[in-house]
């Protein structure tokens, strides 16, 4: 750690340093001792903390120091997390979704794929791993040729348009994002797959109908602690109860605590990534579904994102001049944190699969997810 | 339904029956309207109610009228469930467990394996699937020659026989029930394995020491649903934190509720099965583990004890004859029971795999369970 004084301080452990955490002011300092949380990202944006060597791993250092057990402060702050109405979801929603699509084009897959990708082996592309990540949710709802499909939460369509066009299944999309939904539509328009998935700008509570599957990826997190029974509400009324299925896939926690107060102030206002215990409890038990399968990915975002703070670094010059330095120095730092958070564990990945009760599980071993080949051709 | 006086009422749907319930007194009936979960097994048991027709189909219709959510009266007396402490739960067990090795082995498979087991296809033999389920569990865990293996409960010792013959680790195993130990001792001497398989006829909350991994199949039901969280305990005093793994292997709910009253009277005292919420909120949550992988093997436990159903019934006379016909009764309804609970979700059969949350997953997918050949030669 080195001071605007020149004064420096070094872990008295015999190990070699990682990186350089240069503080430019008192007034930063102070920060970091009193907020930690907040001043970290404020005086990183505004480059009064530099951080000389990797990012991701002075990050994961810094994490590794802390506990993974929650203080009661925490525990209590994440029980009094504001609970995210109709409008409040769409307000947050569009503060980070609506940047632009041009914003995420530069650096995502060729899907526009913004959720944890599933790598089949650690040296595969991104965008291999993300077309992996969606055939196996196929595969793990056993989607047939001719289902119907609501999503909840479906980002630039990559999914919702992977199901039609793979899978032969009809699919019924809400999302609040308005830019993501023109895009979207443009999309499966572009495919001539308009006849089988319909994009809808609402919220997904306002859905109706019986559906054959459930999917969720990526969402979960922007419900927030004390809306959770509303997605149980949902899925009650529209998961055909003889025969239905669902998978929720989720940034997670082991144990309740908030997302870290930056983030959430810059980032992902009203997000709250759950733990398995809240999943179950608030949304699957009250609306009589049971857990079938359950995969922890957490090394596959930390992979996902690594892949993601390449893809960033690559454009910095044009994220810079488009939307300043300030902007592109959060991204960065969000890029990294998260990255850090799901390498030590202090995030999770969850895939759940469920049915409802008295449905038969939709499969007899898990082996066919992964014996057979890549899924049916088009 | 038949009763004693030749009155009988049959369903007005016109759906072709699926058997007779012929009650032999008014008694009887009386019971059955005002506790049923009692009523049904001791009038079975004592001949004063028949069944004509395929039992477990019947039991099963009966489950499918009911209700999955647990009303708050159920709740409540799981709330209450009486806490195992040692030495109830050495009664329980011995009550169980040590009916004697010569009942189960009548009607068990080869191995003496009494949980579920995990069938590679519908139609494979039981010895089969008891092997393919330890193989499993072995993948699951990732098992490498020279490690050590903590286990909770061991039976006939089967699970811990396996791991250090086909895996080449060591294991220590806690047992309370004495005739199963013995027989456990026994057979790790005829093989030559008793420099890497301890058993050790105690309780599971007195291990001590530190382990690469932790297993425990069939023991959680055993725990009561007020000292889950010394199982946690044990896990944070034993499991060590950079590398190690653990797998829970039990019968579960979705919601909580109690065991059926009779199955609890007559056949399991103080056996209480958790949802998947309690077991991580009380067990893993506290002790700093992450949940890495969840499978519902609940339509292999409805397989297994149609398996088991078939052999005690092929030697009923035998049982009968050593034991009473009272006996042959309830355990043939508990058997019945069972079956109908797990393939009408009632039950659940939940394997859940962890690790402290600091230590890295340790697979990158679950392929390698399925895609490699079964486990490595002896």
């Amino acid at each position: 750690m080195q001071l605007w004084d020149g004064h420096s301080s070094w872990p008295s452990s015999s190990r070699r340093p990682i990186g350089t955490l240069a503080i430019g002011d008192r007034r930063t300092l102070l920060g970091l001792v009193v907020n930690p949380d907040i001043w970290f990202g404020e005086a990183y944006t505004a480059g009064r903390l530099q951080v000389q060597g990797n990012l991701e791993r002075v990050l994961e250092a810094v994490y590794r120091l802390s506990t993974p057990i929650p203080s009661w402060r925490e525990r209590l702050r994440a029980q009094l997390a504001p609970a995210n109405t109709r409008s409040s979801a769409r307000h947050n929603v569009h503060r980070h979704y609506d940047l632009g699509n041009d914003f995420y084009r530069l650096w995502l897959d060729e899907e526009m794929v913004y959720t944890c990708a599933y790598f089949p082996g650690p040296a595969s592309s991104l965008d291999d791993a993300q077309r992996y990540k969606h055939d196996q949710v196929c595969r793990k709802l056993r989607l047939r040729p001719g289902e119907s499909v609501l999503e909840a939460g479906s980002g630039w369509g990559a999914l919702a348009l992977h199901m039609a066009r793979q899978h032969g299944v009809s699919v019924t999309a809400y999302n609040v994002s308005h830019e993501q939904v023109v895009y979207a539509r443009e999309r499966a328009a572009r495919e001539g797959l308009t006849d089988r998935v319909t994009f809808i700008e609402d919220d997904y509570r306002s859905a109706r109908g019986h559906f054959d599957a459930f999917v969720s990826v990526g969402m979960l997190e922007h419900v927030g602690r004390r809306r959770l029974h509303e997605l149980g509400d949902v899925l009650r009324r529209t998961l055909r109860r003889d025969g239905g299925r669902g998978l929720l896939h989720f940034i997670g926690r082991d144990a309740p605590r908030p997302l870290n107060a930056w983030i959430r102030r810059r980032i992902f206002p009203g997000a709250y990534p759950p733990t398995l215990a809240e999943v179950t409890a608030h949304i699957l038990t009250p609306s009589g579904m049971s857990v079938l399968d359950v995969e922890n990915l957490r090394l596959h975002y930390a992979h996902t994102l690594s892949h993601w703070s390449r893809r960033f670094e690559a454009v910095s010059d044009q994220v810079r001049t488009a939307y300043g330095e300030r902007f592109r120095r959060a991204w960065e730092l969000y890029l990294a944190g998260s990255e850090a958070s799901f390498a030590t564990g202090w995030l999770q990945l969850f895939q759940v699969v469920f049915a409802p009760a008295e449905s038969a599980p939709p499969f007899w071993t898990r082996a066919e997810l992964y014996t057979k080949g890549p899924g049916p051709p088009p």
